[in-house]
């Protein structure tokens, strides 16, 4: 016997026409009283704005060590010839690799840092497994920047994530300055989905993991909101981290400084929340994109 | 009898490579004790930094003046169809209108301003004539930005200014936020003239009012030039004013926000100073982007 489980669409996407959807999910799904890491204050502040800063979630001494690794990755020509590694169009250097966790031990050690995944649990209220991973470089020098979307459209149209019960960290090994084309995000906008406009073309991963295509927001919708919520740039040192809902509108500008801007970005998603058939697109995207392996971080 | 007046070229730049010539010329021209509208205290800080920021240039209601005047000539077709409009390459929509001054009685108006004018003759210590006038309007949504230059290079280059005895002020007619791509300087770049390597092309100045090209610093020389000298960005709301000097290492990111940034830019220039032939292009720009009237402003 064959058992099919439907998964309702609380979020529809990719239709004809742009459609806004009230979130249907907590934002901080562990109950206020389990301790952990993160105050519940914190907690409090993330629910609302849909972010969390951290002035220095690693220490000088460790920027240095995930420096290295990162110097070490993108200079390899086996890492430049796989496919995880995604080649910025000007400079035709590596502007980010995926999958960063299963590539170097250095970057799955911090993965499972207590003050890494620990945070994750917390605010998810479960076990909780890596949906991607990545270290980015963002050149000076002119390197473009990414155009305003919301993770989460993109992780249930194409990947498959039912729910809004996942979290990510950016940890910036280089300094963020006002300059470098620095993290953008509108707060409060994790509350609402945009349902955007247009259909999924089959090999969309390829173009949008350099620039926003399907998934981008009516220029509308993007006034409604920044109206509505604002935007805040963040800055920071090397070693602070941003913690950012799923659902976050988010962006940066382009880079003209000599400054580059480095992070590691991890993506944690609830064991509670395992991706299932993509929700709005024909094809799942690879697993170095989309995790297809559930294993909870331990 | 014909008499030919050589003038000695200060700023030697468009060679075979790159060189850097200290300043030879003051920064301040008037001398301390003149009175006018800038603080001694004003002074200093321009002749160290090269810039000066006015919170509060021109009030509110004024703002609204210009911001209406701005509308005006952007919409209309006339304008769009005159040379002296530059459209923006992507959107189609007018990025800069040239010659403001001579155009629209309003902004020829705000030129003659005391708060405006006053300050250049002071700076500068002479009369002055507008070398240049426009407004800006970068629009939201991806406009793109200006990379790093020194205004004097092209000035010098292009338009043949002999010496730095020129002074620019950007007058904000939108809020310049963190976000929307505004005006990033290096303070006290202005003390040492970059003279950029490559020759300067018969027709240069299209290509570059949209994009720079010719004129352009080499990564290593901005890098070194950041690191000495950082970079600030300016923020402010409609009404404030940044002043800088003419040969000011600028330039600004591209703006993805929804917020337009518009503003009245006007380069006051010497009338000691007046231009003669470019030292570094085979042929003089046009009038309305380097002026040959040399009339000062009464």
């Amino acid at each position: 016997m064959t058992t099919t489980t439907r998964v309702t669409d609380l979020y529809p996407t990719r239709g004809a026409t742009e459609v806004v959807t009230p979130r249907q999910d907590p934002v901080v799904w562990g109950s206020p009283d389990t301790p952990g890491p993160v105050s519940a204050g914190d907690l409090q502040a993330l629910d609302r704005d849909g972010f969390l800063a951290v002035d220095q979630l690693i220490g000088p001494d460790e920027v240095e060590v995930y420096k290295r690794e990162l110097d070490r990755l993108v200079t390899d020509p086996a890492i430049r010839a796989d496919e995880r590694s995604i080649v910025e169009p000007k400079s035709q250097e590596i502007r980010s690799v995926f999958e960063v966790h299963k590539i170097s031990e250095v970057f799955a050690k911090l993965v499972r840092d207590e003050r890494v995944v620990g945070r994750a649990r917390q605010i998810l209220g479960s076990d909780v497994y890596v949906h991607q991973s990545r270290i980015n470089v963002k050149p000076g020098f002119g390197a473009s920047g990414f155009y305003w979307h919301s993770d989460f459209e993109t992780w249930h149209a194409e990947d498959g994530l039912p729910n809004m019960r996942t979290i990510s960290v950016s940890i910036a090994l280089t300094e963020n300055y006002d300059t470098n084309g620095g993290l953008m995000i509108m707060p409060g906008s994790h509350k609402t989905f945009l349902g955007c406009a247009g259909e999924t073309p089959k090999d969309n991963y390829k173009k949008s993991l350099q620039m926003q295509d399907a998934g981008t927001p009516s220029d509308e919708a993007l006034t409604k909101m920044a109206s509505e919520y604002g935007i805040k740039l963040f800055t920071g040192k090397a070693g602070s981290a941003t913690w950012f809902d799923c659902n976050c509108m988010h962006g940066s500008g382009d880079n003209i400084t000599p400054y580059p801007r480095s992070n590691v970005f991890i993506v944690f998603n609830s064991v509670e929340n395992a991706a299932v058939e993509p929700f709005a697109a024909p094809i799942r995207r690879p697993e170095f994109i989309g995790a297809r392996d559930f294993t909870p971080v331990k």
